[in-house]
């Protein structure tokens, strides 16, 4: 099997300018029995990458080659790889390891994303969990090629294009997950709270779940198009009082709004019906200021939720080609210019509503 | 039917010296066709008795008399009550009216306690909804009688003294339904946060309902109560990393800590199995800073809860009688200096772990 020796992409290498890349070459961790290497042909441009690119969360590891929503070819697979061979049209997403022990309580119950040993896509080192890979970098999806554990690969349905399925592998399953551990389905009332990369996927899945789906939005500009994604209603929120008609109407929330400041969030809780979760996909930089008298009122809890397993991811994509469900996207082609250009329209919320680089096989050797 | 035209009570008069109460006379609400008038031989001293009347949470209005963990005798019932009659030994906690309709989307499931409607036992006024009621305020019981909707007055199996079930009808309720909501039972691993009035009950409930008890308390100083309680494993909070040998090890947290200050809301979190629930059923007075991503790890939230319901409450009351339960109490006879002593007990936390009133008969006339 022969593997890529290095990879090229588009690093952050200065954090004062973090939407101005540089095209590096670097070495990849070590290749693993289980790993697949993935020659890329797109990749979305997620929130996470511009909170980690820009510090929001942390601050990152020098160089940074950001993207977490990969669709590609496989080029190489490891020798106890078998899902997989060369050639096979996959995607990763925001996670490529963890442990995977019958012992680990997360791995044991298709839980993974929450393994205590993960590894993200991105920003992130190999533990010595992870045997001979451990001190390994992991690099992201603005490049040419990338390295994954095949738990963390998926087959890509044939009807799906690279760039309506890319943000699925991460803005997607971030908002599946959650609508469908928290019941989606017929008969069942679920709020989205913001239409962005995220929350576009949510008012999709949930109406293609069959749920009775409730858009929340501030203004009106997005009324539109959240008819367009599925909902069955909308709610602006700039009017003190938007609450009154549906308290204690709605079985759960999935939020992907992305700030804290200034976010009503007593007011959303009160939209839910006894013990109804309001689950925050969004990761605003600040926390909110809450304490149990906000939950009181009707038992409701504030809870987040990551990703999602590999089973769920599956379900997923089999939903997206048999309703034909695509990302809204706006593809460009990579190179400094056009990650610079991607980042910036993500970091001031300028697309409808994820940006996908694609054209790879012009940017990289 | 012939019932009290005014009652008596110990009321505070002056918020600048919340723990000196005056016994003053005064008329209840109307009595309605539901009520049922308490003579009052026991009360519990609640940890939100001294919330209200130190002003902890807002400005309660005076005269204020506080109480609500309330055992006494039925003295004159309203025409339309079917359950109870007069010499009965009733019990009433926290709640004393609710709207019941059946369109009501928390009282038509069990939920009376999150009715919006509700009406708490004091520092209260009835509201639009209580029809002739309305505009009435409800007193509480360090007082000689109590006037209470039959709904939420509860008889007590004859088994159980005065000052061993008082303190259940606020303290008990509160922790016994987040407990038995979540499923607290054989195979169940349950989280106490707290040893006092309200926690000791959590352990007393997680136990008799065969759960595996975690209780957690800042110092040594209380291992031995805890496993008098029922307690299997004790873990003191004082030493950092004292959450590393349990990291997803619960199934649910209920917590009775009485302050967010210095609280490592993080650390108990890092307990719960993925999608466990942190329920604070204590309401310190200062909320907690929480980010999504302080339940990003394992999907864990933050939650709360209020009372119980009527038949939680009477599931409690049975349980409690068929295993021996009682309050661990300290009874102190009713007056101003009682009261004042009881106070100031609850509110340095110095008794175990809850101050009955009693010898009511020799208070009043």
């Amino acid at each position: 099997m022969v593997y890529p020796k290095t990879f090229q992409g588009f690093a952050i290498t200065d954090l004062s300018k973090w939407t101005e890349t540089e095209l590096i070459e670097y070495e990849p961790k070590v290749f693993d029995d289980y790993d697949v290497d993935i020659k890329i042909d797109a990749c979305g441009i997620c929130g996470s990458d511009v909170h980690t690119a820009s510090s929001g969360w942390n601050t990152p590891a020098l160089p940074l080659v950001v993207g977490h929503e990969v669709v590609g070819k496989v080029v190489a697979v490891g020798p106890k790889v078998t899902e997989f061979k060369v050639g096979d049209r996959v995607g990763c997403g925001a996670q490529v390891w963890a442990c995977l022990k019958k012992t680990c309580p997360a791995c044991s119950t298709d839980n993974e994303v929450y393994c205590p040993h993960w590894v993200d896509t991105y920003n992130c080192t190999y533990p010595p969990e992870s045997g001979k890979s451990a001190g390994g970098k992991a690099m992201g999806g603005y490049a040419s090629h990338i390295r994954v554990h095949e738990y963390f690969t998926f087959h890509i349905p044939e009807s799906l294009k690279n760039e309506d399925v890319a943000p699925m592998l991460c803005a997607g399953i971030t908002t599946y997950s959650p609508l469908v551990r928290n019941g989606a389905g017929p008969g069942v009332k679920v709020g989205c709270v913001s239409i962005g990369g995220l929350g576009h996927f949510a008012i999709m899945w949930a109406k293609a779940l069959g749920a009775e789906v409730y858009v929340f939005s501030r203004g009106e500009k997005k009324r539109e198009d959240a008819f367009k994604l599925g909902a069955d209603h909308y709610i602006a929120t700039g009017e003190k009082g938007w609450n009154e008609p549906i308290k204690m109407k709605l079985d759960f929330i999935v939020s992907s709004a992305n700030s804290s400041e200034g976010f009503d969030l007593g007011s959303y809780l009160s939209c839910l019906k006894v013990g109804g979760k309001f689950i925050s996909v969004g990761l605003p930089e600040k926390p909110f200021n809450v304490g149990p008298g906000s939950f009181i009122a009707n038992a409701s809890s504030l809870s987040s939720s990551h990703l999602g397993s590999r089973p769920e991811m599956k379900e997923m994509l089999k939903l997206a080609a048999e309703k034909g469900i695509k990302a809204w996207n706006e593809p460009i082609a990579i190179s400094a210019a056009g990650v610079k250009e991607g980042l910036e329209k993500c970091h001031h919320n300028n697309v409808k509503y994820r940006v996908v680089l694609n054209e790879f096989d012009k940017a990289f050797d």
